[in-house]
């Protein structure tokens, strides 16, 4: 038959580094196509145990329905731990357990943005949340990111024309940039959305690795009104798989929050919640804190390895954290080829345009990840995409 | 701040039900609310040794970024289960792994409904599925269920005039009425779909627990034109804590609904669907056989309690198979009195009103659920519930 599908999903994409990351499986490739944790960091033995003993001895807690506000003590313990690290304020604010940070993306997009609305994003962001918001019919403008942060100029005169249901943001570590926006910059785009009145997402799955430079606080903890969204998630912490993430809210949006999540799916895996409760009891600050040598590492073998291998008209920044760093060729020219010719050349890495708000257009952004690869593969695919740098740049 | 919510959530609504079994919590309390599994029945010692062994043994599989489609093995087996058991032709038709029957609505929702489009539902029905389709805007229109499935004449004049996004059906063991739709009308409402160019989404999450009575095939078998999406779950067969559900579609929808799953949460809990696998292989088709004698004597001591404790004018069907009674009080009279009286005496039950379209117009239907309650709870709840109504009706 002719399928009348919804409109909403006209604009939906897949995502085309799921598709790279099927290349990725052939032998041999080297991958900087990922952005998931080390396999090797995953707390298996523990995992293991809880899940056998949950199974065994709490079976209807674990295999029953649960409820869909979240495990109770995950969310207490989760509170106390946002409380402490982040400093956010639960006398304020509320917290769902979602199935990882996609679906804290989608939740807000189905909650906050009516079909042909304006969603504003930094330009590069993330392609999943991106696509999250394209399936509620959004209308995403991208605001050029800086190394510290969006163009203020360019936000502002974006607030002030746009109406938008929301800026959303990655505030440390920014998937696919790397790039981290500065405790200044934090303030201003603050300040920008109580005088608009726009509404301000602010994802941050990556803030807790960072193995250099000084902590700063979330927009989410200098939030007065409740105009900040706030999620995070286990994924880079503990494991992907468990696709256990979470969104802090003002409390007045509680009851509309727990009833869409309940229509989306009930709830999250309880097994998966009580594990990262069982990590957060005992254990999770240790195991967050023994990942930073190990990714400060491989960070520094690729920046090393940049350095000596790139041609010199390709910039990029050391990362302070996070899974990434992006490598852009001149101003003007466009990835595409270069990313398309390291494929032949079995290296895997993501073009800019990915990550934008129009794919087609030209971007000159290289998105590499060091996580997944070892330090030999970094070694080894940097060399491959150095000697194509200077093939192309001459 | 004052939030600027998407239209399209007005009309979502929590669940009744699940406030109805916050006090089902309570000490002394009868609860024939529910609509779950008997915790007893869960194959623990099986997942607890299953999930020992994936988290140990094949810790990137398990704890990694799994594909939106679904762990591959599970796929395969239950493709090859759905052929042997419903008939399903998987030359025409893929498969999508969900989290759950709810996902499976809520997608198919996502997918198809426009805002302000027309969804028909049986009248009672599903009150979970019918949020979910709210939630993107649907206006429902229900079809009278009789109990052989619904009024044919109601089914055909909605299509002539409405134009629906789809007909949404539980074609056996219906929640919450028990109902099956016959052999007969099965293959009517297929045949005035295709004549009025209307899909069907058909739910089948009871089907399995068959304790009486012949198999029906699916609406879903007799589609040629690729206009039924079939969901199915193993919530009722083995544990709905899993959340695993799965959606059967022709493949000419296949890119959509991958993308759409992709945005929701990438990919469903891989530990569980490992576990639905190795069941599936090895133990499943036994599992579900030895879950029938178990539910079909709670049936049968419900059937023969209403029989002996309830006032003559109380109407029910004894069941064939599934979770539920629906016990009818007379025509015109509302339940929602009799419901509230019962939990008053420690009883929970859920008023037909819940399943319906416009829950604030009465309904003389109450819910009974015999799954979770053991024979003991049973007996003496329908003794209160039938002393109550030889005390409302005289």
């Amino acid at each position: 038959m002719d399928y009348r599908m919804a409109s909403r999903m006209d604009g939906a994409q897949g995502s085309i580094i799921r598709e790279l990351l099927k290349l990725a499986a052939e032998p041999g490739m080297i991958s900087f196509g990922g952005g998931a944790p080390e396999p090797a960091s995953f707390p298996t033995e523990r995992f293991a145990k809880i899940a056998e003993n949950a199974i065994k001895n709490k079976a209807k807690a674990t295999l029953g329905y649960g409820i869909s506000e979240g495990y109770p003590p995950l969310v207490a313990s989760l509170k106390a731990y946002l409380t402490k690290t982040e400093h956010l304020d639960f006398s304020d604010n509320e917290l769902l357990i979602l199935s990882g940070g996609q679906q804290c993306a989608d939740l807000v997009a189905k909650l906050f943005v009516n079909e042909g609305d304006r969603v504003l994003v930094e330009n590069p962001s993330f392609v999943g949340c991106m696509n999250a918001f394209r399936s509620y019919g959004a209308r995403l403008q991208g605001i050029p990111l800086e190394s510290d942060g969006v163009n203020l100029e360019a936000l502002e005169a974006a607030f002030a024309t746009e109406k938008p249901s929301f800026f959303y943001m990655i505030s440390t570590f920014q998937n696919p940039s790397g790039y981290t926006t500065s405790h200044e910059k934090r303030k201003a785009i603050y300040q920008l959305a109580k005088q608009y009145n726009v509404m301000v997402f602010e994802d941050n799955p990556y803030g807790e690795l960072r193995y250099e430079g000084a902590w700063i606080p979330s927009v989410k903890s200098m939030d007065q009104d409740g105009r900040v969204l706030y999620s995070g998630s286990f994924s880079k912490t503990l494991a992907p798989g468990m696709r256990v993430g979470y969104l802090v809210y003002n409390k007045a949006l509680h009851t509309k929050c727990k009833i869409a999540k309940q229509g989306v799916d009930v709830h999250s895996s309880t097994l998966y919640q009580m594990m990262c409760h069982a990590m957060l009891k005992d254990g999770y600050e240790a195991h967050v804190a023994s990942l930073l040598p190990r990714y400060k590492a491989k960070a520094n073998v690729m920046s090393a390895a940049l350095e000596k291998h790139m041609h010199k008209d390709v910039r990029w920044q050391r990362p302070q954290g996070g899974f990434f760093i992006m490598a852009w060729l001149p101003e003007g020219m466009d990835s595409l080829p270069f990313v398309n010719e390291a494929v032949k050349r079995r290296v895997i890495t993501v073009p800019g345009s990915a990550f934008t708000v129009d794919p087609s257009r030209p971007n000159n952004g290289i998105r590499l990840n060091f996580s997944l690869p070892s330090a030999e593969q970094i070694e080894e695919g940097i060399v491959i995409l150095g000697q194509l740098s200077h093939e192309m740049l001459g």
